[in-house]
């Protein structure tokens, strides 16, 4: 039996994790459900998996919990130490991070210390604290498993084998909705279009970083540290069926690839069973109904954000901080229809040439820089949004 | 550095391996080579590899030997006991089994009572022996690795996960040259046409069984061999262009495969650098040049063979033995012209149906029946033919 906590409970990984959790009651415990505002569904997975803690992000959504659910018997914890103590309750086993952005950083951090295996299903972490979390989880040999699907991958197909047996990583990226247009039909896409993603169901801005490419940018920079492989072995390849979810190329050429139906239950059980592996109730991937698999480079010049991405990655230090937070103002100004698609890039360049780089030496540095590339994106915007 | 026997040198895979070994000297030394009856190619390579020991299959193909390097330092050994000789000899390591048919059945034992790694790239052995290898391998901890492309894609992609992780192995064929054709058109066709196979160059015994799917049938029967897995659990996709050489579906759904050039090279270097592997100069696979990956089920009614594998498999005991021998006899009067192209597989029914099961307890049991299918088939061709 494995205990398990999930940061992130109420969001889609979270719910699908509990999905997970129903197929193997054998197998898998919920001890602890953090959430960020929505107590109502936090309080509905607490009536029904029990849980020792839950977390709620502030005092007025700890409330709502309690009223939601009033005889429940275990601990409620607000804010970031109420994270951090229920990341590191001796009671669990794994934690499960699906929260978006870093507010859990802390948290995870916490968790390594304190031996926990992690399930790491959230980007801005690695992208902006990779240096800090491979580091802590050397020093205490914890498992860093990934969730996201192309990662999963990855971490299938290596199966063990170290970096030097590694010629490459090859992400697969299904392109996302507008890989065909020309650079003068991109200028002109909306909000509306982009959020229709192909062959993944999921959030806005992810949707919108899957158009720009800006996802498998910073799943590059992910690979790098969940990997230890440098920017020139990881490439980017376009497979626009999304069945080959990513590829090893080892030293003597032979290519692993993993392949599978597009559904988050899958990476997520797998890393929770890991080092073994459970049967699993989903649909099983028909590759003579899928059709051909196809691939195709990827375009970095229509498709700046991707490049971007791998110089962020090469010059190292706090630069993939500053991508990652450009690119949250920029694509909230675009999906607020104040900033054009095409912009996007423009925005993220401009920060990263304003900034001067610092060692991640800490989680205050990285939370400093990420607060500076805010205010300078958000200023970059304005500027732009005026031409 | 690891010490390399060839039996079957002087043929295709003999000749790849020598080239893996041309890449490797600081890693490969040749030790052994055996040949059947091609002594003067089998001379040219003993003066470049300096085996200690050469072996062929007569007395008068040594002569030739002898007569074509008559300065050879090194041991002649003849027949079947110079061939255990070789594959049992102290220096030895990895013994690769390159030669075709049965001949080095009782070396391949030998040399695994012995101790040596088995490289296998014949399928008759585990076809015909496969209880009495793997028993052998298993009693003396000796590792049987796959040189067939196949089952070596398998053998990657299970990278020492264990038979209950696997829900199937899938392996995949080409389809061969008349995966289109109609059962009438099949009827039609001549030897010519049948030995133009679409990706692989290839013997002609050989490539006839990849026209009919009983190369497939055959593969089969010996992945059941090598990785403990039943006729239920073992698929065969077609996939013309064989870039996936196969797959496996674990239990939770996942697939891994192996993607590569079609170059022989590659799994025979990765059976002689197991459990590491080598950097090789190879062609590079390039997905995107090779346009799109396609897979669709095999026709078991317009390709009998691979059927009848399936039940000589699940039968099991000695029917792969009589499936194998009639198999050859079948093939070799279709090359002859002597047989229609639908007619082989009616010859490989006809002596199952006539056949006695018995175990395979022994390498007698296993020549005394492989000589009463030939018989019995030859007798039945005989029949056929008349129509």
């Amino acid at each position: 039996m494995k205990r398990l906590v999930i940061l992130g409970a109420t969001g889609s990984i979270g719910r699908s994790a509990l999905s997970v959790v129903d197929a193997h009651p054998e197998r898998l415990r919920v001890v602890g459900l953090a959430a960020g505002d929505n107590a109502e569904l936090l309080a509905e997975q607490a009536r029904l998996y029990s849980p020792r803690t839950v977390a709620l992000a502030t005092a007025q959504a700890a409330d709502r919990f309690s009223s939601s659910y009033p005889t429940f018997a275990g601990t409620v914890e607000v804010g970031a130490d109420g994270l951090v103590a229920l990341a590191t309750a001796d009671e669990a086993d794994i934690v499960l991070c699906a929260s978006s952005g870093t507010a859990a950083l802390e948290a995870v951090l916490a968790a390594i210390e304190a031996g926990k295996t992690i399930a790491l299903a959230n980007k801005e972490i690695l992208v902006m604290a990779g240096a800090l979390v491979t580091a802590a989880a050397a020093r205490r040999a914890v498992a860093v498993l990934p969730v996201d699907s192309e990662h999963n991958a990855i971490h299938q197909c290596l199966h063990g084998r170290g970096a030097q047996e590694v010629r490459r990583l090859v992400l697969t990226a299904s392109g996302g909705p507008f890989r065909h247009m020309s650079a003068a039909e991109l200028e002109q896409v909306r909000p509306e279009a982009a959020l229709q993603h192909p062959t993944w169901r999921m959030g806005r801005k992810i949707t919108i970083d899957s158009a720009t490419l800006m996802n498998k940018g910073l799943e590059v920079i992910e690979a790098h540290w969940l990997f230890g492989v440098n920017a020139d072995r990881i490439d980017v390849m376009i497979h626009p069926q999304s069945i080959v979810h990513s590829m090893v190329e080892l030293m003597d050429g032979s290519v692993i690839a993993q392949l599978g139906v597009t559904d988050m239950r899958l990476p997520i059980q797998y890393a929770c069973s890991y080092p073994d592996r459970w049967d699993a109730a989903l649909p099983r991937l028909d590759l003579v109904r899928a059709g051909r698999l196809e691939f195709d480079e990827p375009d970095h010049d229509r498709f700046p954000c991707l490049r971007l991405a791998y110089r962020a990655l090469r010059e190292g230090a706090t630069c993939p901080v500053v991508l990652n937070a450009a690119n949250e103002v920029a694509v909230a100004a675009f999906l607020d229809g104040r900033l054009g698609f095409t912009m996007i890039p423009a925005v993220i360049e401009g920060v990263m040439n304003d900034h001067r780089l610092e060692s991640v030496s800490s989680v205050d540095v990285v939370r400093r820089v990420d607060a500076w590339a805010r205010e300078r994106a958000a200023a970059l915007t304005g500027e732009l949004e005026l031409q």
